[in-house]
Formats: structure tokens, sequence, C-alpha cells
């Protein structure tokens, strides 16, 4: 049983602590300390991070200080301190990615992302800890509302960094369900924009991940994500997210499509029952809420994405083909079981195949595209219920698959290269379970617009 | 005056080797020896090659004459030298991108294309040189028909070697005209193909980089592309080029247009004199040819790519900028004033601009994908006249422009993701000069069955 109660959960904000550092009652380097202060209580169970470097935090904070001090803060994440997930690189933090092949790989360069973060004054924090590779094997980190349970994956650290209240945002990345799930899993917000919106400097070697911001508030989830942006835009030959450089004001929906995807069938009755009684409160407030059967678009639609779980995992299993055969090559024992059999399966598949599922997905996103003049988006679960419990492979049996759940509920928007917000609306056993609000490819904002409305307009849902 | 005559030069083929494999007259050894006999005459003016594993070529080699002995061939490239650049990784071989930063880089894996290759019996003989980072700054190769110009760039080793008679072929990479051109200076064949069709493994932080063979035969030069993608794939995201596995077959097209770019208006008489008289002998073939006079659509379409060069370079500028600005930050010293230079510009780029760009660059495809009724292809040079003397930067003196020539005639198919071949259909001033053939997006094969119909159809045109 969880911890978590919504209606008294505090996370960490940092928006709301600008005022305090205009008038000279706070600073960047005291709201540092308190993060530092939550760490050293939390971080020996949550273990979120894979490494820090406390004095670098503390020389940008000082430096931020003194910038809001004379009133020329460079943004308005100035001093913010931000994990960064350990699959990108930072130039004062070695990026071990998780795998004990890249033990102590120190590159000394920032991701464009992280640059762009220091350029905006954030506070690099530390490393969080990533499923190795990306992947689904697991790290150290567990769930800051029940240390049996996983944070989800593979952005556990960032997740669980957020959601035990040591920092106000990290970056996270997702290709199949990276972000959404352990943001989902540990009352996170989060943002997977667009795919492209967010620029992944050299991480760019699937078509279908992203970066994106967990927070403990939609203002900084948002603030994090134009900031990165407005400073090196999106991936090549993207556009980049667009929207507002402020977070995008609340606005109601006229409709909302209910998607069920394939996770519904083997959903548990309780989280069922929470999103029910949350969509009963959005009706209430008058959205028409739009299902399979009302129409035969979104009976498309669902028929569309209802492998989007395997054809998200071939299309990226044939990407990283390549480099992890030559890191398996390289480093047979350092590369985890579970990781070399999804290369196996990877390695089975012709370019035929690849081809075929690269035309499954160009179809479901035809298929979303349709749909777009029937609802202002569509809303569903971002998790599959509580995060699962997790105490490692049993010995000498099958891996467990999924050890850091299930990305059921998130291939739909990968596949689609949809916006996706997840809020955390719901409790279930104890334990967060989040909510899913996506829109059509570049309409970031205003799926960020409808979350804002949401946490305004319902009361979340708690069921036991 | 260089000393290149289309009608006396013989380049060095493979496809026609393998009858004497099969008929136990020749070994893939013994052909890999005749080649090193070459590079040992050779390479000490020309400088093709960055690096070399004779050893692991002869036992590569020696493998393969044991399978065409027994009847087991990999493939129709099985025993074919073939050369990479050495902005590939390679297991057996160090991967210094001509850039002082990377010197003794050696990361002991393939490539996803070398990789293949390697799966296809082709024979790794050595690293070609690139210009440095596969930019402008030139590495020491020179043009084998003229020792004092610039074999062009930045595939200068493949382009060299394949011209010097060393290999059948090699794999560049182009992303503004760095495949097409030095193949054109060097009287390669050599295919640019659509964007995305051949699989850049690790390779993919740019949005218009493509890899493509270079080789002495336009058989050749198919069959290392097919090969290598029929083993694994186009880039992320994208089909891989489509087409037979033997080379297509010739065909004569029925239009085709003439494309003047933004590159003619300053093209030295002789060579606009040597494409004139190859237009005329396609005439008298029958094939009807259309200019930008003819039709406001082909008008519309020199226009879209009348800045092509400038849209080209502000694109790649601004990708290429978070990864060389952190290998300047690590390593100022050893990266050339004329990458940094390049780098300073694009770091003046707005988020905006590089939107602007894309969008240039996609009006520019859409005006190509117009015409693709009018015609079966565009006919134009594939180099701005013959290669230009190189011998180095003047001291005190400001950089030279384009040392490795002007990639204008090239920045119309890698802005339109367009497939290109160069045929070595012209002599100018004793130095070769290509013709470029164009084709839509995933027509690489029928531009290369173009090609075949030309290499028969019509005489080389030598211009003094």
């Amino acid at each position: 049983m969880g911890t978590y109660d919504p209606h008294i959960f505090k996370p960490l904000t940092f928006h709301d602590a600008i005022p305090a550092f205009q008038a000279g009652a706070d600073t960047p380097r005291a709201y540092l300390e308190r993060c530092l202060e939550v760490v050293a209580a939390r971080e020996p169970v949550v273990q979120a991070f894979a490494a820090r470097n406390d004095a670098a935090a503390r020389a940008a904070a000082d430096a931020s200080a003194a910038r809001w001090k004379a009133g020329r803060p460079l943004s308005a994440i100035d001093g913010m301190p931000v994990g960064i997930k350990d699959l990108l690189e930072t130039k004062d933090m070695p990026t071990q990615m998780g795998c004990a092949a890249y033990a102590d790989n120190f590159p000394r360069r920032d991701n464009a992302a992280v640059l762009a973060l220091r350029q905006a004054g954030a506070v690099i924090f530390g490393k969080t800890v990533t499923a190795e590779l990306g992947g689904a094997h697991p790290g150290p980190t567990t769930n800051p509302f029940d240390p049996a349970r996983t944070p989800g994956g593979s952005s556990s650290g960032s997740g669980a960094a957020v959601g035990a209240g040591m920092l106000p945002a990290a970056i996270g990345t997702q290709v199949g369900g990276s972000i959404i799930r352990p943001a989902a899993y540990c009352a996170n917000f989060a943002l997977k924009p667009t795919q492209g919106g967010i620029n992944r400097g050299e991480r760019q070697a699937t078509s279908m991940s992203t970066h994106g911001p967990h927070a403990g508030s939609i203002e900084d989830m948002w603030q994090v994500a134009i900031e990165i942006v407005c400073r090196v835009g999106g991936d090549r030959g993207c556009p980049g997210l667009s929207g507002p450089p402020t977070p995008p004001r609340a606005r109601r929906p006229e409709r909302l499509i209910v998607l069920e995807t394939e996770g519904w069938a083997a959903l548990d009755a309780s989280s069922r029952e929470a999103l029910a009684r949350l969509l009963a409160q959005l009706e209430a407030q008058g959205v028409a809420l739009l299902r399979r059967t009302d129409d035969p678009l979104i009976e498309a639609l669902e028929q569309a994405v209802s492998d989007a779980r395997s054809v998200c995992g071939a299309i990226t299993g044939w990407e990283n083909r390549w480099s992890q055969r030559g890191l398996v090559d390289l480093y047979p024992e350092d590369v985890s079981p579970r990781a070399q059999a999804t290369l196996a399966k990877a390695e089975a598949m012709t370019p035929a195949e690849y081809r075929a599922a690269l035309l499954r997905r160009d179809i479901a996103q035809r298929v979303h595209a349709a749909i777009a003049p029937m609802a202002d988006g569509i809303i569903t679960l971002a998790c599959p219920g509580p995060a699962p419990l997790w105490s490692g492979d049993p010995p000498g049996q099958p891996l467990v698959p999924r050890p850091t759940g299930d990305f059921v509920f998130n291939a739909p928007s990968s596949l689609l290269f949809a916006p996706a917000v997840t809020l955390p609306l719901l409790a279930v056993g104890g334990m967060p379970v989040g909510v899913q609000v996506m829109r059509q490819p570049h309409a970031d904002a205003s799926c960020v617009a409808i979350g804002r409305w949401m946490m305004a307009a319902v009361t979340p849902v708690m069921v036991w």
C-alpha cells in the first residue's frame, strides 16, 4: 500500500519562488540547499541519482542569486535546480546510461538541451538514473511512494526525484513510454512533446525518441521546455516546440475523445473506477466525451493503435540494432541479458519487416490526423494502474517482462508523434496514477492549456 | 592541364571480374594484390588514405577466395575491396574524421553500412581521407589527374582512390555536395541516394546527410548500395533505397529537364560547351529537353533552388552547432580556423532563422514534386567545371573560400532529398567533369537506369 494522497501531497515548485527571489526574501542558493536537504533525507532509499556535482550546483546557484539580486535573471528558470537523465551528456558529470559498458564514461560536453538550460541560468543538479540504455532493465531507483515498487522507466530517476520533492524539474526521454509512465507512477507532471519538439543534440539515432520535462507543477514543466527550445530549437529537420514564452493559459475543451488503447482490457477495476470518476467530473463541467462506439473514425483510431506497443518495439529495436551490436561485441559482459534479448529480437528482423512497421506507424498517423476536427484532444490513463512491485529478477527463472511497468498507454502518443501530458489526478491504492491528455502534433501548447484547466476544474480522485 | 582522357581512361571494375573468380582464373586475393600495387605506385602523391589495415584486408580477401572456390559467395560484391570514408567507424581501423581533435580515435566498432559490407563479403580496404569533419577544410589528398588540384571534398579520398584506379568502389557521404562533387572531379560514378536511402548508423545528427557509393562502374556503384541496404536498410524512419538486387536495366528517358541552378552564371565557357555537346547527343537520340523558358514550373524550380547553397549551409551549420561547440570547447587548438568560422556563423543563428530555412527547403521540395509529371528526370553538371587548383591557404591572408570546390551544382539534390548520379562523361582541359542525373525521391533505381542508358548511348565529350 502506497503513501500517496493527492489532497495533501505538495510537490516542489519553482515558479512561485520567484517573487521571493525578487523581494530578496529567498535566493536560488537557499532553494538549492533545501533541495539538498530533501535529497539527504530521501536519496538513501529512493536512489534517484547516478551522479551529482554539488559543488558545481552551488556555484551555479550562487551565480544565479547574484543575477536575481541585480535584477537581471537570464530567464524564468534562472536558478532552478534541474535533474538530467543519465542518457544525456553533461560536461561536469559522467554519462553512464545505466549500463556497465559505460561505467565512468565522461565525455566532458553538454547535450544541446543541457547547454540551453545552463544558458537559461538553470542549476544542473545531477544525473538521474535511467534504465539501462533507456530500455527496460531497471536501475536501483525506487518509487518515492512505496520503495517496494518501481518508479517506472526508463526515466526512473527523473520521475522519482520530482516525486520525492527533491527537485522541481528533471529532464526525461521517451521512445515508447519512458517519460509519461514514470511521471505517472511518481505523481509528476510531464510533457512528451511532439516528435522533434526539443533538440536532442547527439541523441538522434531513433526516429521516435524525444526529450521532455518532468516537474512538480505544470507551469514549471512548460517553462523548462520552452526555455530550452527558444535557445536550441527542435531536432534536426523539425521546427521545434511552438507556443508562448510563459505557460499557456488554461482552456476548457469542448470535446475529448476517451481512448481505450490496447491497455484497456487488462486494466484493474480500481484504476478504471478512478478514471470513470474523473471523466464524470469533466462531463459535469460540460466537456463532451466521445468513445469508440460513437464514431467509426474513433474506432479506426483504436484499431490503428491496437498494436502500437509491438510496432514501437519493432521500430526502436531495429533502429538501436547497430549501435547495440557494436556495444555488445565490445563489452559482452557489461550489457544486461535483458538488453541482449531485445537485441536478438531486433537482429531477427529484415529490412522489409522494418518497412512494414513504418507503414503501420504512418497509417496510424493518418488516422489520427483524420480525427482532428472531431475533438479538442484525447484523454486516457498515463499508465496501466499503479506502479508494479519490483524486487529483482528471481534467480534461475525467466526474466520478468517489463519490470519498470508496461508502456501500453504510452505507445500510442509515441507512435503518433503526438504531444502528451500526464497530470497527477488519480490515486489508486495509495499510489499515483496519471491522467494523460494528447493532441495533434505541434499542438503541445494547447495540450498544456487543457491540462491547466483540468487541474483547476476537477478534484483528484482516490480509490482504494 | 590534366591528364584525363575519357576515351582511354580505364577505371577499376569488379563486376566483370566475377566470371574469372568462378572459373578459378582469378581470386579476390589476387584482385586485392593488384589494388595494393596501384596503391604503392599512386598513393605517395594521391594520398587518398587516412588509415589502412592490409593484414585484415588480405585475411578478408582470402576468406572470400575460399567462398568463391567453394561456389558459395555471400553476395555479388564478395571479395570487393572497398574504401570507407573516415567519418564512418570501423572496428579494425581508427576513425579520425580529418580532425586533429580525433587523432587516434579508435572506437573499435563498425558503422551499420560497414557491418553490412562485411556481411556481404566485401574487403574493408582502408579509411579514405575526409575533409575535416565532413566540412570544407581539406586533407592531404590530391586529384589523381593533376596533383595541383583538389580531388573535391569532403569525400576526397573516396573520389581519388577510385579515380586513381586503386579501388573499384568506396563509400562517401554527402550533406551539401560531398559525394557527387569529388566523384565528378575524379571521373567516378557515384550515387547520392534519396535522403535516408542507406542506413547511416550512428551518423544521423543532420537532416540532410547520406551515405553513398563511389565506383569505377555504374554496375558496381549500384551493387554496393543495394547490398548494404538489403542487409541494414535505410535511416531510422525511412524505408531505404528500393530497387532490384542487380543493376537496373538501361532505360532511355523521353524527356529531361535541363536545370541551370545558381551555378550557371559563373560557369566557364568550356564546361558550358562540353555540356551543350552532350545535350545535343541526347537530343539526337530522341530525348526531349526542357528548360526554364519552356514552362513556368521549371522556372519555379530554378527559383526554388536559387539559394540552395545558402539554405543547405544554414540548415547544416545549425544542426552541427551543438556537437561542434562541444568539440571546440574541449579541443580549441585541434579544430581548424575554417571549421571554427563555420561554427561562429551557425552560432549567430536563431531558432526562427533555422525554421525559415526548413521552410525554404520544404517549399523547394513541393515545387520539385510538382514537376514530376513533366519529365523523366533532371540533367545538369555535377560540378562547376574542372577541379580547382589548391596549394593551401596563403599565410596571413583570409581563408580561401571552398578549397575543395563549390557545391553549387550539388546543393539542389541535397535540398530536395532527391537521388543524384554523376556520370564521367565530360573532360574539360584534361580534367574530369561529371554529368548529373537527378530524379524524384525514391526513384534512385530509375535514375541509375537512365545513367546506364546514357553511358551506352552517348560518347564522352572532350573540350580543351
